[in-house]
């Protein structure tokens, strides 16, 4: 098999669109349309948090009861949560506004929302801007789809990639967090594979484990956080089954959709300088080693230090040793960029610090953790915590 | 009972003193002493970090081991943390070498560091400093000793009470983090109050469950963490016992020294410009109050907006929601200040966000969450996110 990564992103069989329909009062775009012309099977992930917005509750009901889905609604500049069931109504509408404007039925539709949390939704700027995005949807949409659904995020998210005449693409915005919300990880993709309900359901949870699971930003979750995949079928292959040749090389197009899109998140990060990956090895279990990479990944002082360009390992073999997973700390081994600092638990002697300080400048970093326990390991990625990270979450904007 | 303040620190049969040795390259106090006059008890408690400094491994063996001790020994500028070999000897001789200056045994002496991790410690001049050390020990020494176990704290931490008779008085150093270090807190405590050593521990574990172990600065422990606490008995009163109103009363007391010290430490937290209460009640155990309480206050999103002055109810709802505790989302009330934001899960109608912007110029901040699901609450303690944390924790200063 082999993956092609397309530059521009368009999916056969999917039409997108974007446009500013006025719930942002600075005019940008904040309203979001992907149409599958047919129908198409669908699968979904959620936030893990208690505190849902309904557009989380609404989704979560249609990708259960159909049997295959049309059309992805989203918004940016409000996130409909805690918005009470005047929220409910609204995103409810917000759906059946979108059934009619498309002529497909309420469980046709996904919806999404992302922006402040705890305003009233407002529904006119939707109801009044949907009939306009509806007939201006075209095959190279997306990316006004893409930007439609930016809160603080800097740039668009787009990637597609192909193989054997199946295309896989998608758009994400990131986890950045914006007074008085907080704001959304969202990810929207489509496919034109034929494959069944669960098998799509099954290929998105490995995907979703490898990228967007392994990124940190700030270690919250939100109230609204969605990944939405379509598959329309429209490539004529014989539906493709778990476990057979053609689902691995399907999930092998999706992981690498969903991990350019994860990378774009940490790299667009509110106020991020840096793209560290943080790799543990030689742990008993997987488990093991992802837990210990992402107490090192989400420690405020290590991030800190990332910005600072600091080669802080006392920072990163103090988060090793909090994360709860039984250690030998004389035999911890830890590397930047490929430079051992730490083995057997002690500094490697000989070190120029002023060469570490140098690779450190360095805009994609990588720390590589060795418990020398057993076989397991896992990678996670993350960025620094940097002055702009404060500024843009200190800010008083109501 | 009547708990009095002291406003200086000493207590009966204790003298203490803290010198600059040389360990500290910018001639600041770097050793400390404090010793009792006779054999005292002694209970500590220590880092759940796995990774420990040898300060940590032999304080503990000397508890264990000895029915009392005279003193303890602690410096800063070095942690003596990730030092192999080399370091568990340098621990040893700093034991040794205080031993001999005081004429006591080895087992008779706690010890304790506090700087940087993995950099070979510097036994010439604690060996050096010792003698004059131990020769100007005074009764009102605690506050140099104070100084000499700081690293980036601001101003020394003190705390002494006294209740018939009785007299419980310590210092304490801040969890504030420099590079290349993960520094520490330490907390050292003495009163003359006669109790063995099995209840001496009861009392301390309770005075540190709801004061030490409710704060939260940066959410890490460190390689280095202890508080010690030693009884001398010079109170002359009969044996104090776990069950007993003394016992209750001693509790009070170390209890209120132990707050007053944790909160100093939250105030100094490195860039901290607001100190914060985090209270959740109406939780079904402590347990998830506690839970509850710690994820709000060690969210990023919310001390960020805290620094920023902004009645941000949505990042806490959020955190709420993650806090991995059983919720009804529709039942959570959250009040800044005591003015309700958030009422059954929805905004509170016609807030004056104004207001609210004046009252997040104190200094104090409460953030009051009800979960309304039970009758069991906790409290912990945090500081704001600001520039300086990111400033002073990403100076490169190898």
């Amino acid at each position: 098999m082999k993956l092609k990564t397309k530059k521009t992103l368009s999916v056969p069989g999917f039409v997108a669109g974007g446009m500013a329909c006025g719930i942002k009062k600075n005019g940008k775009p904040d309203l979001a349309l992907i149409v599958s012309e047919t129908p198409a099977t669908a699968a979904g992930l959620f936030t893990t948090n208690q505190v849902v917005s309904p557009t989380v509750t609404v989704t979560r009901q249609h990708l259960q009861a159909a049997k295959s889905v049309r059309a992805i609604v989203a918004n940016s500049g409000n996130a409909n949560a805690c918005t009470g069931p005047s929220g409910d109504r609204a995103c409810r509408d917000m759906v059946v506004l979108t059934a009619k404007q498309l002529g497909v039925t309420e469980r046709d539709v996904l919806v999404a929302s992302t922006g402040v949390i705890g305003v009233p939704f407002p529904l006119a700027p939707v109801e009044k801007g949907l009939p306009q995005l509806a007939g201006n949807l075209v095959a190279n949409g997306w990316d006004d789809a893409a930007r439609a659904i930016l809160t603080t995020d800097l740039v668009i998210k787009t990637a597609c990639v192909e193989y054997g005449g199946v295309t896989v693409g998608g758009i994400t915005k990131g986890s950045g967090m914006i007074h008085p919300n907080m704001a959304t990880m969202l990810a929207f993709v489509g496919t034109n594979l034929k494959i069944g309900k669960a098998d799509l359901k099954a290929a998105l949870k490995v995907a979703n484990e490898y990228t967007f699971n392994r990124i940190n930003v700030d270690g919250d979750t939100s109230t609204n956080d969605m990944i939405l995949v379509l598959a329309n079928g429209q490539a004529g292959n014989a539906p493709v089954k778990k476990g057979t040749q053609a689902f691995k090389e399907f999930v092998a197009a999706l992981t690498e959709v969903c991990r350019s899109l994860a990378f774009q998140i940490v790299k667009d990060g509110e106020g991020a300088t840096k793209f560290v990956t943080v790799g543990v090895k030689g742990a008993k279990t997987e488990k093991q080693a992802l837990r210990v990479s992402r107490a090192v990944a989400d420690s405020k002082l290590v991030q800190t230090a990332l910005f600072g360009e600091d080669p802080n390992w006392g920072r990163i073999i103090a988060a090793v040793g909090y994360a709860g997973v039984p250690l030998k700390p004389e035999k911890i081994d830890i590397a930047f960029n490929g430079t051992p600092l730490v083995k057997n638990g002690a500094p490697v002697a000989g070190l120029s610090v002023a060469a570490l300080h140098k690779q450190m400048k360095a805009k994609d970093l990588r720390i590589d953790i060795g418990l020398n326990l057993g076989r397991a390991s896992a990678e996670t990625y993350t960025c620094d915590l940097s002055y702009d990270y404060v500024r843009i979450n200190a800010e008083y904007t109501t």
